[in-house]
């Protein structure tokens, strides 16, 4: 039996690209209450049964790009939590997958251990754990099972590259992914005693020999495509079998 | 004439020790509606006619340390401005400063410039430019003058030290100052149309001989002394002369 029921579900999502194929699946139209003022974009509906939102960082509007980073992934987690109170919040989007911890592109990955930051460096004593975050993630190894999903940590940053400073940090952390928001919506989850994992599918490989740029840009339509079926598929799970 | 009459200001501060020093001589005391659920700790009062708010990031109840760097910062400076709307947000503390730009131990700083981030590398067109930031700062140089303050481009990231591909970064956007806190603070002041500046202290030196953790910890209390100091005078001169 599950210790924590689910029937309504956040996800958050940093770019327009990853989202337009679940917000079309599940046929989510945009609410009355739209954060306002605010350049995040939220989509709903219901989907077997549960209430699902996913919540869209947006748009810069200076430079017309996605709201990729941990500031809006704070910031939109908090508004909706706040304003949705969800059962459980899933940071999903693409990611960088690591060859050494036998990731290949397209491979689906749900978050495992604790969400860490790899560009979060206090070297002083207590402040150096709370730099590295450590903010749990929900158990969700069965749904793993179910979805044939690989599991690993989740380490984040607000870069898309990654030097030395950071490679080693994600090495002490036994990272299998590098993203650019999750363990910033843990924060906020953990904050507010909100249930969190990740869902993840690797676009390109940070210890491969591509360029990650190139990669990214060239794997982005797969990849998306397979969180979307990924989602829709953990959607009806959740609700099916809630959070261990 | 000042271009933006200002009767009340909220400081956003990571550290206690940052906070202390100015809550004492202000004599703020904690409202009754601290922010439910978070470590967030807000102090209240007038000064000189002018309503202040000093807004403290709190503490990480599982390490018991300060609540610095971007995620605390954004959250709070978003309450702070939600539930009080005040006329300008000044990020305070204290900062690395650079020899190279003139600055010495126990300089005061307004922020001049943009505010920008030295670990937000995104090489892609369009997103390179949205990573760096480039929020605005209010013209405060005035204010600096009656303060006999320098005046810099302050740059931020969520690491105390500085590897070479952070300096290169700061170099690049001219920074005086190196702080965490105070372009993700600008990031939201800029989303809701509030008025912006930091005010910093150095502490330490960014390409000074000094081990960076040995110096701050060796000049906090004189830095946050100068902070306060600083500030006390700074509100009532906002009270009279505005933003230009």
């Amino acid at each position: 039996m599950a210790k924590v029921d689910i029937s309504s579900v956040a996800v958050v999502m940093a770019m327009r690209a990853e989202a337009a194929p679940l917000i079309a699946s599940l046929g989510l139209v945009e609410p009355d209450d739209q954060p306002a003022q605010l350049p995040f974009r939220w989509y709903e509906g219901r989907h077997r049964g549960v209430s699902v939102i996913v919540a869209v960082n947006g748009v810069d509007p200076r430079y017309d790009v996605d709201g990729i980073g941990t500031n809006p992934a704070v910031l939109n987690s908090w508004l909706v939590i706040e304003r949705r109170r969800p059962d459980v919040v899933v940071s999903a989007g693409t990611a960088g997958g690591f060859t050494s911890k036998g990731g290949e592109v397209g491979d689906l990955y749900l978050s495992s251990g604790d969400l860490v930051f790899h560009d979060h460096r206090i070297p002083i004593a207590g402040f150096s754990d709370y730099g590295v975050g450590h903010y749990p993630c929900a158990d969700v190894d069965h749904l793993a099972r179910r979805l044939d999903a690989k599991t690993g940590v989740v380490s984040t940053g607000n870069s898309l590259d990654a030097p030395d400073v950071d490679l080693d940090l994600m090495a002490v952390n036994d990272a299998s992914l590098k993203d650019m928001e999750a363990a910033a919506v843990a924060w906020v989850c953990w904050l507010s005693g909100t249930p969190f994992f990740a869902v993840k599918v690797i676009a390109d490989l940070v210890d491969g020999p591509a360029d990650t740029v190139e990669e990214f840009k060239l794997n982005l339509t797969m990849a998306t495509g397979r969180l979307s079926a990924a989602l829709v598929e953990l959607v009806p799970l959740l609700a099916e079998h809630g959070l261990d």
